[in-house]
């Protein structure tokens, strides 16, 4: 049987021409690197080098052409780019309301395909992301087990995530180890020619940038006015969850904000984190009193125990229940401040709250979505065309 | 860096016009609820009064603009909605025999999302429905094993039901414990103000209405003539199988069907389906004698015995293989016999029977994800677009 | 409610002519079967004759119109099929370099659906399939864990198959137990009158022909003047590794081949490999002395010990280390020498060598997907059109 056709002969040469196949077969050999010129000087450098500059010092390696390329740690986003991704979050909510929008939007990233590796079981995070890749209209692939099926046959972990990165064009990763999601950008960057972005979608104990990142698209988009000046109370384990943390560092892009820690003695805000508020001249206060603190918030951000955490079950000593927001607590709060949490929760917020309309955190949740999706077209460069884009003409 | 091109600072406003801002936070803090006015009564009602009342009085909760919502039930379906679905399922078959038919096809819910939740392995209902999704080109996202992955850190399971509704258009639920996918339709609906319609692809022992629709498709599309006035044959542990049950309550919207059961002893039909022919005026007999019994048949709807329930190893006691269906059993049904199996089967058919053309259960199969793409339309109110399609123009 | 406009009853005449009515009905029940006239002789053959033929004998049961319809066998493959697939290949990844290309080619099979059934963890051929599906717009189904999920109730793994194939337009299946996947087809093209196309990959130890198949892409890509006349060298455990096995077979359909083999004294390539080799002419030569051999190769093709497959752990016992890939080693060997991996590796190659152009194992990865698509798009019939594609115009 032949395969070829007379047309097609015509269209291609391949194999004809021997020194033109010669340059074919060198440029098929050296594909272009996709480096940016400043990951240069990380090229010789290891892990265990790498891994202890300070954050400032190894941003350098995760942007390109000047734009966040991997997006790992919240201190990759200024005020600037948070204002931007809020923007372009809102306008594809309202692209999409029609239908024209919506396949102007399906269509942007309709030949980019990512994969989402999770080892660490979080449905919320995982459909999030799916869906804001789908909204895109983005193919996704899944590992959802990695010690299994992957670092299986005695493979490197660097090697596997290696693999994974090599059929697609954008990876989310959400892994137990701490650090291991650096790592993987680090070593895609620096010691491979053909990296991808990555996003890191919870790390271990150390960092969730995108959740910090919907918490602040919740209140610039729910707060009258934005975040500049407001009373954000923070309730709860605030020692050991990471969104309090992540939050507290951002604050430091809004003038004016000022923050109440409340919690239970066991669980008070790490003593670096106080530092970090007064180097930045950011107002805080600690308090136990609940009810005092949350009548003049403007965001009351509660969050459940951490009782994963554990060593010796000392979550169980501490009565946690003084800082559950009830019902009653609905009538003391002001009518324009919000209640957030990052989900899941368990007692802290009775089911009855959920009717108020200042219980936003199903809302907030919601929001993750179109946050993740905003930051993925900014990491591929197609913000521009969504801000520009005319809904309903 | 500046994100902000000219083009876009006069094309946005956002955060220029201070009165302006103020009511885009009004209308996005108070987003239109997506109720239908007839579930307001139901918005206190608690789950165990809900759960108590007659199906009759439930299904207005699962009904919007007067076409169904939420599937949930074999009562759902009328006479004229089951034809309805069949004709819509023959042209969805029919249009995507061409190519320009498929990309109308395909592009109908391009900009839906589904969800699959299923916590009960059942890679057929799994695999029907998620094709059905990809016809209509709509992306599904998957949570195959909720006790793991979802459920964890304590969550409450209509806390996990409302974070998975949360990204998607619609959720395809099958659940372990009866009335759990009821449940959740009624939480989304009168709890919360962003419901989305749920189907229920099996809910415990109770309810799988999407496998008496596909039973109802198959018979419409291979009897002549239709389903009315025909003789129905149905064979096996008729006490605890689902799809006898839903079938046999579904005949009331036929005329002139009679219907044989045909079981041993130990697994007679229940005493309150037999209660409902008579009080419909539907025709049955009893038999233990399963070759006279198909002699006549115009469907012989072969089950296998359910041993997932029992409790005692009763099945193991029970001679089953009088109700097996043997290559000999052809030559004495009638020529234009159906033979119909819900899959999957042991040994009630032996493999040799699939050669015969009346053996239709593979069809049968394949007819589910046929009719579960025409109900999906249905309930985004294509439909309609389906049917005024002109093929081949 | 009533579900009929005006303008479908003139559509629509389901029903109405009775005479007509019947037509439709045999129509639909009688559906015309896919099989190719030549699979008629298969038609009677029980599994235990079939499997006991020759491959040779077997072939024409999976092939339809002259056409490769599985793929099972690396045995397949002659040269001008290899020779078109890689060409199929190439241009895929030109076309796609441009965004028209891209939309081109994710249109391709935007109609089709493809199910993923594997049964033994493989993520990277997974994720390599799945990628080469979803570049030519194809939608997935997964099945990865058929032990649990689905031959669950009791049903037959054939049964199991056939339902799985009958949602979907390609199965693609990666199973544990030798032949079951030529089984799968063999059973759909001679049993079923609704056989879909089927492609191994990877079948316990016997066959993973889509492996040979880029291996063969990334020699005729990478090597200037492509195979012909190449000096290839393999190592390592060449008893039990299937790549390699399958590799030697292909080197029939190049001439000049020169294969050297080197391995420890326990791990030696098979007799009957030696013993194809001989009746078809191919020089070859077998060797322990590491360095010597690569010093002249063209191709150093290295493999992992396979100890997943020792019955008394009998891979400890060798020093395999003599067999190691150091980066001294890049020193001796020629310029534009490649050395090829199938990945997962293990110590066989030290990272540092990764740095190196000359290391194209992870191109050999990428390749995977691309010569996999090239494999779907042959088997659609669509290569035709991707070769008369005009880039750029």
């Amino acid at each position: 049987m032949s395969h070829f056709s007379k047309k097609e002969k015509i269209i291609e040469n391949y194999g004809i021409d021997k020194g033109k196949r010669s340059n074919q077969f060198k440029s098929r050999l050296y594909s272009e690197p996709r480096w940016d010129p400043s990951w240069k000087k990380f090229r010789d450098m290891e892990w265990e080098t790498f891994s202890k500059l300070e954050v400032a010092e190894k941003i350098p390696l995760f942007t390109k052409n000047n734009r966040l390329y991997d997006c790992l740690f919240a201190q990759q986003f200024d005020r600037e780019l948070l204002d931007r991704l809020c923007r372009v979050a809102d306008k594809l909510r309202e692209i999409t309301k029609t239908s024209a929008g919506d396949r102007f939007v399906t269509n942007l990233l309709f030949d980019k395909r990512a994969i989402l590796v999770f080892n660490q079981p979080s449905s919320r995070t995982f459909l999030s992301f799916q869906n804001a890749c789908h909204i895109l209209g983005m193919k996704t692939s899944e590992i959802r087990d990695v010690s299994t099926s992957s670092f299986a046959k005695g493979e490197s972990p660097l090697d596997s995530i290696r693999t994974f990165a090599s059929y697609v064009h954008l990876m989310i990763m959400r892994m137990k180890e701490d650090g291991f999601v650096e790592q993987s950008a680090w070593h895609l960057n620096s010691k491979t020619n053909r990296p991808i972005p990555i996003i890191n979608a919870g790390s271990g104990t150390d960092q969730h940038p995108t959740q910090a990142l919907l918490d602040i698209y919740t209140m610039t988009r729910l707060l009258d006015g934005g975040i500049d000046g407001k009373n954000i109370v923070m309730v709860g384990d605030l020692k050991r969850g990471r969104t309090v943390r992540s939050l507290s560092y951002l604050m430091k892009n809004y003038s004016g904000v000022k923050i109440t820690y409340v919690s239970p003695e066991e669980f008070r805000v790490g003593l670096d984190i106080l530092e970090f508020l007064r180097k930045h001249r950011i107002n805080y206060t600690e308090t136990y009193d609940f009810e005092s603190a949350i009548r003049d918030a403007d965001v009351i951000y509660m969050t459940r125990i951490q009782d994963e955490y554990d060593k010796n079950g000392e979550s169980k000593k501490v009565d946690y229940s003084k800082y559950y927001f009830k019902p009653e607590h609905l009538k003391i709060i002001k009518p324009t401040c919000i209640i957030m949490h990052p989900l899941p929760r368990r007692n802290e917020i009775d089911p009855k709250v959920d009717f108020d309309e200042r219980a936003v955190y199903w809302r907030q949740e919601r929001n993750g979505m179109w946050i993740r999706a905003a930051l993925i077209s900014y990491i591929f460069n197609i913000d521009h065309k969504i801000m520009v884009y005319k809904v309903g003409v």
